[in-house]
């Protein structure tokens, strides 16, 4: 077996930022430029992109179409006037917030035995990111979470920052007193929407009902909240194995995802220098970045996991929560009396984590230690403001095990942990399956919510059906649509690559985008403030062939241009008023206009006039004035 | 403006069985081959697919996996016994079938005035479909529609074709009197599914709740139905525009599509040679084919909707009719009075059957013609036994326009109109949209039902977002599953070149792929006898690393083997016991194995029993013996 990470020579010449795939991340969204708001309670800057549009002729001229404001999770690197250098690592945004509040103090020396062995491990100082700062840890007695300042009825700037960037899609009603209006003068019918105060973040995440994933040594991260009162959120997963990818390529995804999308990132990693690939990840990442600490102690005991301990566990928390990981995948609900559920299932125990823990308790026939040991989990989760990700070890892993005893008894279970939790003020989210047939995906979120206590749940897919290798992020994407509108907070998202191997990146750019669409078809189902913004002024832009605008805001402009451009090529079809599908003749928007103009014309607000007294006479001038619908451009 | 249509040669040079792209289609799916079932009451043989599969290896030596039958869209060109040739178009099963009826008469000559002229043309002679059979039509006074037999309580042909065509899935189980099992010897718990009889294909045609759309002179046609109470359908659309594309890509589209799995497939064509285009699709086409005729009509008057008149659309049905399609679209619910409705919409009318439709009523100041001479549409549509698909011309085309007074205005209509089909025995079908939130697609399905009297509804997408331009084949797969679920029996597939432009063969398989993903679903969701026996052999395969079978089971073999290929290339490596994703310690459903197989070995059928009692020599041993999970291959 080759280890391509054996290949590796030096991180720091390797990230470069005149790689073509760095330039790529950097440069700005077609029509797109970052906007900054400026806080109220605290002094924060929360980013923002505003999408411009052109104008619509009509026959009195022009009529402008304002600008779209949309939540903008692609960091500083979508910013012109910001450099980054992937070698330095973003600036350290919250770090005054996190002083100010003065309840943490810098550590002399990482307190993780294996991160110290590391940092003075001469072979791998070529990959190692050489900019780290002191870590951080709350002062002794103290609690430094998010949730504990929200019981304290504390509005932190993360909490007001999340709240302002919620409303993003709102700016230019905020700015402007007014809401979009067709150029027909007539406005939207959809009610002006509220908006998410910082006291309304504050309360969710007092009552755990929704989590700021935001380390106090994260201090680079542009905060957000994942609660089902919010906009859905995606999680896109990178990492390396023992087979394949190299530091490099993976910071390449985490900045990648980004782009497109990604809410969070997980770093997956089981392979080689798993603890430098995070910290190149976590100092340039503006999203939180969650990790399987499981994974990590596996590799420190080859791969053996009936050779697993509490100790070797606990310090890789350490190590990962003084590195700046936002939350922590824990698998604490895999019981060794739940083991036993899954052998008569058609897959068994899919979960990686599950599986490491089910063959632990089988080996040493006792109680998974992360149960046993969960207040002290709690202890260190505290320490550093990481949040809980109640790992489903025992997720179903195909149709045919959806929903079964072992599912949901581990359910429970993560139910039982969550309010230990939340007796320490920790912040926590469940995870979920899986794989799950459309009709049995409603059962899920409300088993979720009532033996979990409203604690934000977070899925993968589900995936509605097992026949589609190679598509699974559509197969996912339909039940993460569903379970997003039941109430799921954040989806995880799955690539066409999903049961077949590593995704490259255009397999990331897939993933995310599609789960971008379930999140916000999600979104719009559940009737979120101003979700339907976006989709009514892309519609418009549709309706009246702006086919720049059009794709400008779409989810992924470069791929919406670049097919229009397969077939219609030249710069004069995107302003043509007809596309490729129908040709000039058949372009039904443009007879629908020239429906509109002659109701216009003709003076008849509502048409039905016109009908009911059969103006015989107008609808000859029509024939005679509209006959023409197509005029060459 | 270019017009490539205008370059096009030689049909029959051009539409050449030695082309790379009709070699692909002839190849049988890996591991697959074509089996036969014969019929009881006809002498009638129904193809199906037989995926093979390899053995299971357990400690007790090799298990069989029995292979699994599928549904099989993709007619002879699969077939390595059977030699395709376009020129010759396929054989024609269904004429000795409609011969024998007896109730039907061959054509001295073409009936249409536009088919005559174009038979006539010397300068499109190049492109014509030289072995067309005479066509049929019904004997003065009779009526030839499946529905009309149905309700006079005929099993025909078709009907005993499609009861065994949709048991395919049951084949293994009723030559073996077995249920599929798991290697462990447990049986699957789903209960042994019904089989779908003749009988209730008849019964389910006679009420109108399923149709067989099968036109009296497409016999190469292997009859499928429509219907809530069977396997979900999908439709791919093809087409040329004036702008783009050629007879032979159609062509080539088309037998594509059913390769993936199109159950129907609609020719949109609205470019030259429409006619000739049309008649080499249908006779190499084993599936129905569905065409909008009132595109063609629109481009006998040069695209000028206002000239449309009757008498020229009544001659484009039969000429269309008399070449064999087998469903079409009419916008007959397009009335005057629904039309201003759509003047205050963000997108108006988006359908171009809906658009060319009101602008004549506009233009004319009367009544859609399509309405007032509904009824002799019916006695053409059941001389030749044509379905009709009452087009939604009022659909919505955005997010804001769904469910709206025009939609549902003339819904309500196509119900009326179903009413009257139904009392010329005729088969119907009511399209549907479009683009609706999640929240409100039951809607359309529940008015639907009541309002059309559960006439099968065939939906568009629905698209759930607007944002997504370039992933419409996934935002739209989201609605397609959810509304399949309650009860939408076909889908019109959407492309990712929706919007944007016309699809090439790529984007046709993404679409159809996507599709038949949301209608697989839709059916596990509704469960449909059986539907989840290929999930499960599929998940089976996966867990027991048989990466063949998974691949071969799968939708789209090929893609998924080219992923897994792309990571782990060697030959090796589809017989490893770990995958890509998680490197050789970290497979889980490897160690799930483990799991299991430590049950088993150790006799403990329930592994309750040893954990209760705490077995703690028995986890020594485990941990002597299990403590290498991973033996390299």
């Amino acid at each position: 077996m080759s280890a391509v990470s054996g290949e590796q020579t030096d991180a720091q010449s390797a990230i470069s930022k005149s790689s073509t795939a760095f330039k790529t991340v950097v440069t700005p969204f077609p029509g797109s430029r970052k906007i900054y708001v400026q806080g109220q309670l605290h002094d924060i800057q929360v980013p923002m992109r505003q999408i411009s549009l052109t104008s619509t002729p009509t026959n009195e001229g022009l009529t402008e179409n304002a600008p779209i404001t949309v939540y903008d999770t692609s960091g500083p690197y979508t910013d012109p006037e910001v450099e980054v250098d992937l070698c330095q690592g973003l600036s350290r945004m919250r770090e005054p917030w996190i002083v100010a509040r003065g309840d943490t103090e810098v550590l002399p020396q990482l307190s993780s035995n294996y991160a110290q062995q590391r940092a003075a491990d001469m072979t791998t100082k070529n990959l190692r990111f050489d900019h780290i700062a002191p870590s951080r840890r709350a002062r002794s007695g103290t609690n430094v979470t998010q949730m504990h300042y929200a019981r304290k009825g504390m509005i932190t700037p993360e909490m007001e920052f999340i709240a302002i960037r919620e409303n993003a899609r709102l700016q230019e009603a905020r700015e402007q007193g007014v809401r979009a209006r067709r150029h027909a003068g007539q406005s939207f019918s959809a009610a002006i929407p509220e908006i998410i105060t910082p006291e309304f973040v504050r309360d969710e995440v007092a009552r755990g009902r929704a989590v700021i994933p935001a380390n106090i040594n994260h201090p680079e991260l542009e905060p957000m909240i994942i609660g089902r009162n919010f906009l859905v959120k995606i999680n896109g997963n990178l990492g390396n194995s023992a087979i394949t990818s190299s530091i490099e390529e993976e910071v390449e995804k985490m900045t990648w995802s980004i782009r497109w999308g990604a809410d969070t990132v997980m770093d997956l990693s089981t392979g080689k220098h798993i603890h430098e690939t995070r910290e190149w990840i976590i100092r340039n990442s503006p999203v939180p970045i969650g990790t399987v600490p499981i994974y990590q102690a596996l590799e420190k005991v080859d791969g053996k996991a009936e050779e697993l301990t509490w100790e070797i566990f606990k310090d890789t928390l350490i190590e990962q929560a003084e590195q700046g990981v936002d939350y922590f995948t824990i698998h604490a609900g895999v019981l060794l009396r739940y083991v036993p559920m899954t052998a008569n299932r058609v897959t068994g125990i899919v979960s990686r984590g599950g599986s490491i823990m089910a063959k632990w308790c089988l080996s040493h026939h006792k109680e998974n230690f992360l149960y046993t040991h969960f207040p002290e989990i709690c202890e260190i989760m505290k320490a550093y403001d990481i949040s809980f990700s109640l790992g489903d070890g025992l997720r179903p892993g195909s149709i045919a095990d959806a929903n079964d005893e072992a599912q949901f008894a581990e359910l429970e279970t993560l139910g039982e942990l969550t309010k230990v939790a939340w007796e320490h003020d920790v912040q926590t989210i469940i995870e979920g399956p899986g794989h799950v047939p459309m009709h049995m995906i409603k059962e899920n979120m409300t088993k979720q919510l009532r033996d979990c206590h409203e604690a934000p749940f977070y899925t993968l897919g589900p995936l509605t059906t097992d026949i589609a290798p190679g598509y699974d992020h559509i197969t996912s994407a339909i039940g993460a649509a569903q379970i997003a509108w039941y109430g799921t907070a954040m989806l995880c998202y799955v690539t066409p690559k999903e049961h077949l191997g590593l995704p490259n990146k255009e397999d990331v750019r897939e993933g995310i985008i599609a789960y971008k669409i379930a999140a916000h078809a999600a979104d719009l189902a559940k009737g979120h403030p101003a979700s339907q913004i976006r989709d009514n002024a892309l519609s418009k832009a549709r309706f009246e062939f702006r086919w720049d605008d059009q794709f400008n805001l779409g989810l992924d402009p470069e791929k919406a241009r670049e097919y229009h451009d397969e077939t219609l090529p030249k710069q004069a079809h995107k302003v043509a008023h007809f596309c490729s599908m129908c040709g000039p003749n058949f372009c039904s928007m443009k007879i629908t206009q020239d429906v509109r103009d002659y109701a216009a014309k003709l003076k008849i607000g509502n048409i039905d006039v016109a009908v009911e007294s059969g103006m015989a006479e107008k609808a000859k001038q029509f024939k005679q004035q509209g006959a023409e619908i197509y005029k060459d451009a």
